[in-house]
């Protein structure tokens, strides 16, 4: 069996990523930035985008940290934190060592959760992230199904601030140049075998567009005030679709939030923890 | 002097230049491609755009081949040529090889003709580009004026074919990614400095929408069918105006065409050969 319970609280082999101020400017347009953000997309006084932190830890997100083989057409993005521990050097050397947090029993799936460390060429601590991934399945192994019931419930009153931002119909095509070149994303056919009338939008696209929400929303757009960021993936965002993300102040410096389009949901059980 | 005419004639000194298939679909995308153009900008069947000949040729052509120090704030780019021996490799490395063609002199500025020759790593040629460039201020050497009149006249008729781009408010930075990074087409400040009120979108970007526009309408997209293609740049396009081509068939395989903005001339005195 593929699932290997075994695996579970040790550090797995680290991966290695070097990236320059082009690849940071490259990852801002694939989110959605664009003339109206050029603290993000343009070299002189750049600043990388706390979400950022998902393009070096996706390799090891995607092959479960080394530790398990699964079918990658099998595979599904569950949920997706990220905590930051400083602002990101806009280019460098990034070592990502992974860890298999948990592996939870959901009866026809396995969840996977796992979590990477990060830290630059001289060993300093960047940033941590954390993926659960659900493995369909592998599940009814008899193990823990694990924590349940919904997290970062919003309040019951009106958003505190509601945030839009348009994508364009080939956002995916230019976010995926960022790593996650998964043919969902580019090719209709794979698309429709995947069960999707067309390609759709990368998951960590729509989160890094709610990343920006939070900045603009309660930051004054200053990446360093984003201290962590989750969220659930609730349904799909088709390119050329507008993210609207509802946002709350629940307490100081702790935000809750949802995203949604035309259709319906795209991110659940969202919160971000900011400074000031 | 800067102009050195000495220089005019000998080949300078090799370029070379390292590519991947993310680059390739990276230019697509700056030069307005998207989901209908996935030839493009996928990296299933992929194929390069032709005018992809002039990003291994620009820093040639930037720096005048090496032969002379010029001031790059003088700098214009007035005219720009590219003929194709063959399709361009997804990926790979081109070695260019530059040669001042000629120097004349405009009264008040100079213009350099640097032609490139670029082969693949094995030497086999893929690709010669020339470049006109202005150079304010460095005219009045007595030298001779070079060739003048309109070349590529269309014929008085309407236009055969005319098609339109609309390009993206962001379309410069993504097209800046592949290497012409002049922070006129993305600084404000740096652009009203240059005399105009916002950045401009890059002169070979339009260059790529008309070649785009050639391919779209004389050869099914087939960027094996063009041969060679040539424009004068007439006027700025700023990002997110629209690029109307029109296209005139003046013989069997040769195409004279101009563009437009909203607000007048883009390119002008353009042509290109096609087979077939």
């Amino acid at each position: 069996m593929p699932i290997d319970l075994s695996a579970v609280g040790k550090k797995l082999d680290s991966t290695t990523h070097t990236y320059t101020e082009r690849d940071v400017m490259l990852y801002a347009l694939g989110v959605g930035c664009g003339t109206s953000d050029l603290q993000f997309t343009y070299e002189r006084d750049l600043k990388v985008l706390p979400t950022f932190a998902v393009i070096p830890a996706f390799p090891a997100m995607l092959n479960l940290g080394g530790a398990m083989e699964v079918n990658p057409a099998m595979v599904l993005h569950g949920e997706q934190r990220i905590e930051l521990g400083g602002p990101i050097p806009t280019s460098g050397t990034v070592v990502t060592t992974p860890t298999i947090k948990a592996v939870y029993d959901k009866g026809k799936a396995a969840v996977v959760v796992v979590e990477t460390e990060s830290v630059d060429g001289k060993g300093k601590h960047l940033f941590r992230a954390t993926s659960s991934i659900f493995v369909r399945g592998e599940g009814g192994f008899g193990g823990d199904r694990g924590p349940s019931g919904p997290r970062n419930v919003p309040p019951d009153r009106k958003p505190d601030q509601s945030i839009s931002y348009t994508t364009l119909p080939q956002q995916a095509l230019v976010y995926r140049l960022s790593g996650d070149m998964n043919p969902l994303h580019a090719d209709p056919d794979f698309a429709m075998m995947g069960g999707f009338d067309r390609p759709i939008l990368h998951g960590l696209c729509s989160y890094g567009l709610a990343g920006r929400a939070v900045l603009a929303a309660f930051c004054g757009n200053d990446p360093t005030c984003l201290k962590s960021f989750e969220v659930r993936f609730a349904g799909v965002v088709f390119p050329g679709e507008t993210l609207t993300t509802d946002l709350w102040q629940v307490a100081p410096g702790k935000i809750v939030l949802t995203a949604r389009t035309e259709r319906g949901p795209a991110l659940a059980e969202a919160a971000a923890e900011v400074t000031g």
